[in-house]
């Protein structure tokens, strides 16, 4: 099962919510896995969409407790680690969607393009070479996708 | 959904392979999430069992590469953190199972116990103070689901 | 420069913190440097005796502040990981030494044993196959600094 | 004692080893700790511009093994954690210094910006917002010694 890692704050406008909640709602929509961090912003919008067309989600949270997942998550991973669950969000996903996001995602961001992977985002604050610019979540999802093919 | 752990070692003999996979088909009939380390011997023997009664399951794998995950995990987490990924299924599981076990196990008996977490063992060559033994993978994951019950 | 890791509850009865200081001492005394997880009990009186002989200490702490160090820590590593910092102490030193020990502390002999370290443990609640014990914080020292020597 | 945090890619061209060295030095005439990744490139220019002045440094390194610290590193810090391992050295230094850098420099750089420490930068090839941008080795450890006092 193709695994999607999408990254974003913990809080966020209205804006980027639907755009995370869209994108999220693709990705299960293509039958693909979301990986996110588990907490809320964007993480919460994102799991809401996939759960909203049957998907299926993965919190990685970097806290002690399953209890600060959102409810939107399945299977919780509490890993204790702090930020350096960025690192395994990165790690874990096959290919990642960055929307908007603050230092944690550009953490992210870096550790992904660091290990090869393939990095979109929308309306991300960053303008980071190597990472992918979509219009869209459609495009975005899409342009994640056709990044797998290509490596297989 | 309950996200039972199951520990042991990376390889294992013909009758310990029975008992984790005997648990783990137990954990899938009861509706439980199984959690393990991804790899060989008795992770690899539970995993098949859960997926042969349709449950699921997640491998955290210790290494960069989800090529190291055995064919029967579903979700597949790449901490690239070594041993510390034992922490994480320590942390993960609302309760663990122990299935005979080298020193990897033991250190994550010592984590699970730590973190207050009920931990039952099937075949354990340790007697750690604080464990629970069981007869029998039914009982196991008895013991297991119950121990949950009464936290709630 | 030998790092010694000296591992142990963070909180101790008196003759523990006996035992642990003249331990330090002892490490400091032969020009090793102390590695402990920097908090207090085991690890804050073998620290205060390494600094009493004029050694050198590091505090491996497992929170998010270097205020946590206990006051007798040279070099603070604040790894943010709660108790994965004790895979770091594992791997970090060349030999342990176990003060007494609670189920922190059996995570830490497993996951060094694990590594293939030579874990030599004095008044240890815990009789785990493969460690060493000794009589006396000079015989755990000199135990400690044999098994290197063997392997160089 | 003030621990400074030096981060840039394990390889790097003439410009940015006399960049780092020098960097080193000043740190080591100042009384202060290095703390870097331990490997080569600007993290070995920069422990052995500190050693060179009589300074102590610190190695965290990613992988399983002393052996891969570079000869300058008077305590080795063997993580075993991949890039997780970038977290460790952002928050266990007080401030920061970037030279040059890569990928995994950015990320080190986003997850001490995100810790809320200062972050001074060196002929950085990354223009992130909250960064100080120095013009010398010896501006850059003053402004990183000055914003650890306004601090206190």
């Amino acid at each position: 099962m193709i695994q999607i890692g999408v990254i974003g704050a913990g809080s966020c406008d209205r804006e980027l919510e639907i755009l995370a909640e869209e994108t999220g709602a693709e990705i299960a929509r293509n039958g693909a896995l979301l990986l996110c961090g588990g907490l809320g912003g964007v993480m919460e919008a994102s799991a809401r969409g996939a759960k909203n067309k049957s998907g299926t989600t993965v919190g990685l949270l970097p806290g002690e407790s399953r209890k600060s997942a959102n409810p939107y998550i399945d299977i919780v991973i509490v890993t204790e680690m702090g930020h350096a669950r960025n690192v395994i969000i990165a790690r874990s996903a096959d290919v990642l969607i960055a929307i908007g996001g603050e230092y944690g995602t550009l953490s992210e961001i870096a550790h992904s393009l660091k290990m090869g992977k393939t990095v979109v985002t929308l309306n991300s604050k960053w303008e980071i070479e190597g990472t992918v610019k979509a219009g869209s979540p459609e495009d975005a999802v899409r342009i994640a996708l056709d990044s797998i093919n290509e490596k297989h």
